[in-house]
């Protein structure tokens, strides 16, 4: 019936009506913006609707309240890395290519300027807002880290290599990629590496995680 | 003339008199404690010096401003670490033994709840102080990762590890040891690891960064 209404609505010249979807999609746009530039206890409801160009009534009905739509931003980056390290595209490489790309996917997630300035906009506000550190460790940290875990307990499987622990080793392999390039940027004492720098980060992690330094 | 003057003023009776690098130390440990309950900005120098029972007068005649107190309250604990890993100790050490010790002094460092305290205090005040990130970052992290750094080249120059980059590949090595564990007390999701999850941990990056994961 909505479908039908909308339908008659739209033939009668008012301008095509966006789906639910779309418009949280505009709204996460929206609030990405406003939490990068006024934090998180300065971002309100109402500025997101007003930038996205939607009432306040509408962001209301589909996200319930300010932590959802962090939460929301946040998933949001997370999911197109999950969908990059499908298995099935991963799957096809030798091994060492397969897991320079994900380093690689993961790399530029995380080291960008926007995700560092969300990273850090969560240290900051999290005593005063608990709820946002909760959101944010398990929709960004603990899924970029279960994706991960998972394609190395693959190769686990798949006898590749050997591992007691994925889950610690996905949080040490984040580690080796991330932390000092982010912990410069957070600091600001460096800007954010560039694509080849990541790339080549990428690769020295890859080979150090799989082949070790050791001299034989 | 002035060492005289305090002796005369000893064998009249007064309490012994400390010495101006005793005094410091009062004064590192009572600043400690001010930055951690009341962060950077609340803190005075005032409330340190009542807090160390020394005048005011004093503590601005030992220490300049409140960024070069913070700077020695870091510079303190990283000095503790850079010690306990100088190479005479390790080097009488089995390689991966050696690693591991390594790796255990800095994480007993960087993932005590009072350091990942102060990393966030320096990572939410950062904006407003920059002077106190830049301090932090070459009085903690610069450090810590040259003294690893130096490490790593040694035993590439005994010819018992290959690496191309040993500045790169030591920020590599306490991203592995410290990054997951750390973030996760400091967005207030977990507890600061005990000792014997600290040296789990060491153990199992050392080993990782000597011999791979790969299966040969």
């Amino acid at each position: 019936m909505v479908q039908i209404a909308e339908q008659v609505r739209r033939t009668r010249g008012r301008p095509p009506i966006r789906s639910d979807e779309e418009t949280r999609r505009l709204l996460i746009e929206a609030a990405a913006e406003e939490f990068q530039a006024n934090g998180y206890a300065g971002t309100c409801m109402a500025d997101v609707a007003q930038r996205a160009g939607v009432s306040t009534k509408t962001v209301y009905r589909l996200i319930p309240n300010k932590a959802d739509l962090l939460t929301r931003v946040v998933s949001d980056r997370i999911g197109q890395f999950v969908l990059e390290i499908e298995p099935d595209a991963l799957d096809a490489l030798p091994l060492p290519e397969a897991l320079e790309r994900m380093l690689l996917a993961y790399g530029t997630l995380v080291l960008s300027e926007r995700t560092i300035a969300m990273h850090r906009l969560v240290i900051r506000e999290c005593d005063q807002f608990p709820e946002v550190a909760a959101a944010f460790y398990e929709a960004a940290i603990r899924r970029a880290n279960d994706a991960m875990a998972r394609w190395l307990r693959r190769q686990c499987e798949r006898g590749l290599i050997a591992l007691e622990d994925p889950q610690t080793a996905a949080g040490m392999l984040r580690g080796m990629m991330s932390m000092d390039p982010q912990r410069a940027v957070m600091l600001g004492q460096g800007a954010a590496p560039d694509q080849e720098e990541i790339a080549e980060r990428a690769k020295q992690c890859a080979r150090l995680f799989l082949y070790g330094c050791l001299v034989r």
